[in-house]
């Protein structure tokens, strides 16, 4: 383990600058600070701070997802990370994690200068700024439905998502359906890779043949996805699709506005299903058939896998099992 | 919950006659015992012995792998389990599981009669009878190295055996080897699939060409190893292997025998990887290169998933990092 002493031997400084620079004195430049916290990381020096357990503190860094409303898929993932982190004393702090952000810290010098054991990270993407320097962490860090390959210090936790497509096509082919679409969430994205495959695998094990042009992708953004499931419903009906699987409950629910628009009944004329069954997802009209995500479970997932790696366990993978939620907007097929 | 009423009245017998049948009272034949364990089983009912802390009592079933000595596999994979179940004052029992066994007892009907509330099975193969009952069970079951589809009672615990395979595949290629051949274990077992398909993987991600004569099958049992690797090994070096990774430390100890019997050096003329770690493998001639699995804190996991489990948080599964453990029976590839 590095001291103050060896940081200040390798940039030739004295020890009292490198203790100011580590605890933010005003008489520090930023730049001699940025440079100090860098060498401190790359020496894999632990401030005190750390150690101690009054200023115990981890954080959770989200992105690319709602978190802020009970209806957001984001919530309750992050309340059982701290209901869970609570129990054992950690002080838990919750950044929203935007590109700006990323682009302006670095993810193990933020850590450091702010005293953070470990982080529990939702929903980081590959083409997010902080995606290699993860890859190349030291200090434990969770991330919820990303995974990075051989490195120790980082585990993947999140729903077993084939398991969950798997149970959406079982489901439709036992109501008889055979033109089953799949309409994916964006890419690049483990996710939505692992859901893909998922399905080819499904409709592989019924013996059902494979249309790509009954597979689509839409978007985890509500924004995006406004604009682009128009025409993509329209093409998946016109293809002769009687169910739709989508890769998330917000994908579902504008899919079953988009075949009103169009005329089509649900479940009458086309049976939806949803993936994650979000608060929301009970009361809809219809009320809909889902892949349940048990999130207030995955949040303390999260906080069993950091503590792990915090005491040097390398997790790679802890998946939790989905469940089939049948409601009203799936139905058998009706020959036509 | 049923009660023993309920159980009582579905076999039409008296109330006292089921509590007989449940604590094994000797004036109820064994076959009315029987029939009244199946139906407590299969109504859902607990005794209260399980439920008091004093009778708190899991089971571990070790089968298909040796487990007794130090040096085994298993050893230290069932240490971990209890030194984690111990803590929460569960008493332990070690059952070794064989085909006889599983012929004359039923799983569910074995854990109630005896008050487990839980069990951690090692290394359930799919051709072993208590494959399809456990894949029913209502009881909480971890397994060790084996994955059952769809049951949220049933948790798998292991190593990421993909990443294992592919950080010897990796390993191989910086050394400069490209006739790498794979020394697999026995089928099935899904090990064996994960291991197989991590090879082919590994493979293509170093644009290297897939030869099928330069992948065997062997097996996990020592007696059967010792038969069939003799011809395995030469069949590999006529085809111009100049590495082999193996899928066990086992598997790669032998065929390190086998090379010198055919009068090849190891590192010298061939490299060879081993798979777990095993305690011998830093001190045999030579050391041997390989892919750690900590056994230790697989029991540990074990333990935390069947404590999931059985607080009805129904993991699916939970996978640890391997580790390359570089020795000296890797080398760098020689032109000849």
């Amino acid at each position: 383990m590095a001291t103050i002493k060896d940081i200040a031997a390798k940039l030739g400084i004295s020890i009292s600058t490198v203790s100011k620079g580590l605890n933010g004195a005003s008489d520090v430049s930023s730049e001699m600070r940025q440079l100090i916290l860098d060498t401190a990381v790359e020496m894999g020096y632990t401030t005190k701070r750390m150690k101690k357990d009054a200023y115990k503190k981890l954080c959770v860094f989200v992105a690319n997802i709602n978190y802020e409303s009970p209806s957001d898929f984001g919530y309750e993932v992050v309340l059982g990370f701290k209901q869970a982190a609570s129990r054992d004393n950690w002080n838990i702090n919750i950044m929203q994690l935007t590109k700006e952000f990323q682009a302006q810290e670095k993810y193990d010098t933020y850590m450091l200068k702010n005293g953070y054991s470990g982080s529990f990270i939702l929903c980081l993407s590959p083409d997010d700024p902080w995606f290699e320097q993860v890859s190349g962490t030291k200090i434990s860090t969770a991330l919820f439905d990303s995974y990075i390959k051989k490195n120790s210090h980082v585990a993947y936790v999140g729903t077993d998502s084939s398991e969950g497509i798997e149970d959406a096509i079982d489901h439709l082919t036992h109501l008889g359906h055979t033109k089953i679409a799949f309409i994916n969430g964006n890419r690049p994205s483990m996710v939505t890779e692992q859901r893909g495959e998922a399905y080819y695998d499904s409709m592989r094990a019924h013996q059902l043949p494979i249309n790509e042009k009954l597979i689509a992708y839409a978007s985890y953004h509500q924004d995006e996805l406004s604009k682009c499931s128009g025409q993509i419903v329209e093409n998946l009906l016109k293809e002769g699709a009687t169910a739709i699987a989508c890769a998330t409950d917000m994908i579902a629910h504008q899919t079953i506005r988009e075949c009103k628009k169009l005329g089509y009944r649900v479940p009458e004329d086309v049976s939806i299903v949803g993936f994650d069954d979000i608060p929301i997802s009970a009361y809809t009209v219809p009320p809909l058939t889902t892949i349940r995500q048990d999130r207030i479970e995955l949040g303390k997932s999260g906080y069993m896998a950091l503590l792990s790696l915090m005491n040097h366990v390398s997790i790679s993978k802890n998946l939790l099992r989905p469940q089939l939620i049948i409601r009203n907007s799936t139905e058998k097929v009706v020959d036509k």
